[in-house]
């Protein structure tokens, strides 16, 4: 063996946990993925290395120049940066073998070789669902997106959060409106920063691509229309803007709201935002952020809308979807630097065994079944150590029940269940203690 | 929009799984996850990505030749290969804040850049547990891999199974005291191949090992040695081998196997064989292979064993550990091929709420929820179409209950549930739905 010692470091941008986070993270994961799976989204498991012609049909720019991309022997790969692509991928791949309306979640970690920064991730958890149609999907599935997101967010129970929800149509034929119908892009990227930057450079941004004053004036003046929803809708429907687009948006939006409503979304949790824009290009209709009330700075905390053609890089079909996105990493890790969360519990452990000694390694080993059987996890501590080191492990670990076997015990066929946080024991058979865990 | 297409291709030697499959896979391995956290191991998840230098610390070789390495920037970057070394380097890293023994599991993907053949995967998952100790760690541990294993192929339940489980200090014990010492590791990957190559074919390679054909003769009868555990132990007892190793091997080999019975497996699923070797260096006490009786072409479906020194390459600590892997991907894909398993369900969902039309949606989306809540997967189907086609959606995703919602169930707020396996169909209040959907 060398004797020459490789420090062991973590690679930098990359998020990894102790025991107690883990289990915190994975509730987390388990809470969203039983959401996800609730409303019917089946899994999907793509792989992260794809053939970077494949998985780079589209890319270009920045997103490029972010993708971990090598080759092996002479196969050029790369490691995926989303889950949207593969989506595009598998559907585009798999069309014939899937039913439609195509709904499926994914969880997985994506790759982008950022420079280390703070907040920044270079191998993050994405946990998607996406809605794909073979043909036009009804508004219903806009609102169910906003459903799924209200779900998720009360089970995770760190508190309170609005879904902030717009159409891109409006903003489109807003803009359009106002001659500016070429440069939509660019506005639409200056507001989506309004909420960041202020009201003041989005007016110089605005200039610098050609709005003048008067309009960047009405552009503003329109995405600060603001009330409840149904005070926003009709402000909408009160513009004095004849663009058809702009009047689809405004009755798809009104539509989306009320079908959230027969969701169950309470009022207080969706409010129609006209400075949400999303970025990127690709949304044509419904867009939405989530933000948690209490903590602004954590940004938006699940993001998505509705895109007209996901798989235009694969397929002559022109497939719609819509789909949301929470990312599980980051949103994690401001959580936990916030102590938003804290983990509760330090170990997954329901019940440690503690032999005395070898004596009743037998009764011991079965009894543990017996509570292990009724649904609980069981460890056994093995080490030949005294008492005191005994408990000490039990107490390090956080583990709520002990259960001492000694010789008396083992002879009346009991255990003493310890609850390590009151200190009441009580002696037990193996079927009562586990009857009295489920209590 | 780009006219011209990229063909959507999958990388040859990942595994894609159209959503029958995957929710197969996924019962699989939330069944592996049950398990390992009912013995209570802990969660871990190490990075993908690790720097070179680290990850490599130990490789060399073939190993090395497999890795995907790449450099981002000016970083040297290379994707896991397998769960162990990431652990060494986590154990190594985070020593003073774990509790020991430390028992974790990790079930994630692995990479190697194998040229693509049937059966060599790129991109696999393992599904590993290991028990690492700060100090030796007591043979009732080397006991509890098999008590594992056993409950995890029990509950997966495709077959018959027998775990295999040697000594390496019975086998280095017996080679040395023929005068092989300098040998073993040689000795050891041959005869592990035993079963694949046959005697013949083990002898000769012996031989080119220069081990002499009496020695050669010794060792295969010595493996060879049948029976049950009892009896093979009772031969092992008799050999005559005064090497002090091989002693204390025997001794632990038989330890480990009562304390198996005692954790409850059966002794048709425990068998000690001698042929056991492993072909890894790194184990240096018992070892583990475990069998389908019916299916010995799949080899073995989880493998391990116990190391003296985990973190050799990072630290000065000796810590020791014992540990078990399945290939999950490898295994599901052969079990899929050969058709042990099927997907004895085609979707998730439970029940698909089919509309009859727009008119009644709050009180469908309200009774969705009302299932939803009481613990089931419940889709809505929201296309504004024909019966014909809302059923044949039902049909070919192969969803189990239909709830449909027309004017004359809405004014009676009941749902029409209907079986779709065997056509009965039964007018209900959601809330009796979901009592009856219980049963």
């Amino acid at each position: 063996m060398s004797t020459t010692k490789t420090e062991p470091r973590v690679l930098q941008g990359t998020m990894e946990l102790l025991p107690p986070d883990q289990i915190l993270f994975n509730k987390m994961y388990d809470t969203i993925r039983e959401v996800y799976e609730s409303f019917g989204f089946l899994p999907l498991d793509t792989p992260v290395l794809e053939y970077s012609n494949v998985l780079l049909a589209k890319a270009g720019g920045e997103t490029e120049k972010q993708i971990y991309r090598f080759t092996k022997g002479d196969t050029d790969l790369s490691m995926r940066f989303d889950l949207t692509v593969p989506l595009a991928r598998y559907v585009s791949l798999h069309k014939n073998d899937l039913v439609f309306p195509f709904k499926r979640y994914q969880m997985g970690k994506v790759y982008r070789g950022e420079r280390p920064q703070k907040g920044r991730f270079r191998e993050f958890y994405q946990c998607d669902i996406d809605i794909i149609g073979s043909e036009a999907l009804d508004l219903m599935y806009d609102a169910e997106m906003p459903a799924v997101i209200y779900n998720v967010f009360t089970k995770l129970n760190f508190g309170d959060f609005v879904i902030r929800i717009n159409n891109r149509k409006v903003l489109n034929g807003f803009f359009s409106s106002l001659g500016l119908a070429d440069k939509i892009g660019d506005i639409l990227r200056t507001i989506d920063k309004l909420e960041k930057i202020g009201a003041e450079k989005v007016m110089a941004e605005l200039s610098e691509f050609g709005v003048d004053g008067a309009a960047a004036d009405k552009i503003l003046a329109f995405i600060n229309i603001k009330g409840t929803n149904a005070e926003v809708l009709a402000a909408l429907k009160a513009v004095d803007c004849a663009d058809e687009t702009f009047k689809e948006g405004v009755d798809e939006l009104e539509k989306v709201v009320n079908y959230a409503y027969m969701y169950g979304i309470p009022e207080k949790n969706i409010a129609i935002d006209l400075t949400i824009a999303r970025g990127l290009d690709y949304y044509t209709g419904t867009v939405y952020e989530t933000k948690m009330v209490d903590y602004p700075a954590l940004g938006s905390v699940c993001s998505g809308g509705r895109y007209d053609n996901l798989t235009g890089y694969y397929t002559d079909d022109s497939l719609p979807g819509i789909g949301i996105s929470i990312g599980l990493t980051r949103l994690f890790s401001q959580l936990r630097s916030e102590n938003i969360i804290s983990d509760d519990r330090k170990s997954l452990v329901d019940v440690l065994f503690i032999p005395m000694d070898k004596n009743h390694i037998d009764f011991v080993l079965e009894s543990a079944a017996v509570i292990r059987n009724a649904g609980f996890k069981v460890d056994v501590y093995c080490l030949d150590k005294g008492m005191k080191p005994k408990m000490k492990f039990a107490n390090r670990s956080g583990i709520p029940y002990v259960a001492l076997v000694g010789d008396s015990e083992a002879e009346a066929g009991k255990i003493m269940l310890k609850n390590m946080e009151s200190g009441e024991q009580e002696l037990l058979t193996p079927a009562e203690a586990a009857e009295k865990l489920k209590k």
